[in-house]
């Protein structure tokens, strides 16, 4: 008799606010369950004890808390301990993962002031070996449809990382575009207007490959 | 009138356990205190609101909480926050600053198992933009001497950080020897061993050329 493992995969979902990254990671979760895929939904910053614990100290205090330098470093210590503690033994176990961002948005947000992309993908080789998700799905949508959701949520959901100006969330959208053109097999963006049934098999296309 | 401004200096403390550096610290203090400087006591990791914060992180939980690289990395953090909030500002308004260790003891302990010098010395390019003390002074003392003093403590002094094994603290300090040996100018190796007194003279005559 042969034991067959399936082979675990390690998926990262990125994109602005507003361009519906959070439904469409539970969507996509649900998707694969219903194939038989075990998967496990985890989030940066943050999804082991130790990265949850750096996420507070990351998400309170005033905007100013934190210097671009001394937050580059704590979100690397941060994913070097979600790594460690949470994606490589799921991927071992052959789960799949589905993160809520991960090394793009740090090279999106943090790599383009006071240091560079080449400064950010340093701090991941030393923290976490340089590990790679298997695919990063880029969700993408015309700015004036992204204003409309994050304004029709309820309540504010800013925080410090959340509260910046436009001019700021434009260029984030650039650099993420410029990541899918140098990496096209790894960073796939993916159109995220219409409706959301209509999204979700947009993403599970652009997995279709990976899939057992 | 000429307003003279005087010159801050900052000057970092480094040696195992034992040595006397708490100690010899508050006596540079004074004794600097006494020729009209101001000095400004700190200690790594913490120093500042945010890198005492990240230091509650580091020295609390499990021997095994942290992996060597998220705490490289969160100790580059702390010492990020700890050079821009509290050590560069001391230095501009012409105060002296001394530190109980700071970035040779990430380098001595954390640059010599899973993380080479070069990746601890690049976090720190990163982070502080590799800002160095104006001198570094080792507090050496024969093995013997220093594990007499440390058992003489009350209590047990153990933590995370300090609760390990005879061979890593020999490690350490040659570790510290070599960073004496490369770097004779900044660093220098103090013999710690005898009367407080003494090694506080040690110490000053260690500084003379940078005193006013």
């Amino acid at each position: 008799m042969t034991i067959r493992t399936a082979k675990g995969r390690f998926i990262s979902l990125e994109g602005g606010e507003g361009a519906g990254k959070s439904t469409q990671l539970r969507a996509l979760a649900t998707a694969l369950r219903a194939r038989g895929l075990e998967v496990v939904e985890t989030r940066e910053p943050g999804g082991s004890e130790g990265a949850e614990a750096i996420r507070t100290l990351l998400l309170t205090g005033g905007a100013d808390r934190w210097s671009p330098r001394a937050e580059a470093l704590l979100f690397a210590a941060a994913r070097a301990d979600h790594v460690e503690k949470t994606i490589r033994p799921a991927l071992d176990r052959g789960a799949w993962i589905l993160s809520d961002r991960f090394l793009d948005s740090s090279r999106a947000y943090q790599g383009m002031g006071d240091l560079t992309d080449a400064d950010i993908l340093a701090l991941h080789r030393i923290g976490s070996g340089g590990f790679l998700p298997d695919r990063t799905l880029f969700l993408t949508l015309p700015e004036t449809e992204a204003t409309a959701r994050t304004r029709s949520r309820d309540g504010d959901a800013a925080d410090r990382i959340g509260g910046r100006d436009r001019a700021f969330h434009l260029a984030v959208a650039d650099a993420f575009t410029r990541f899918a053109q140098t990496e096209p097999e790894r960073v796939r963006a993916i159109d995220a207007s219409g409706d959301a049934d209509t999204v979700t098999e947009r993403l599970l296309l652009a997995l279709q490959d990976l899939l057992p």
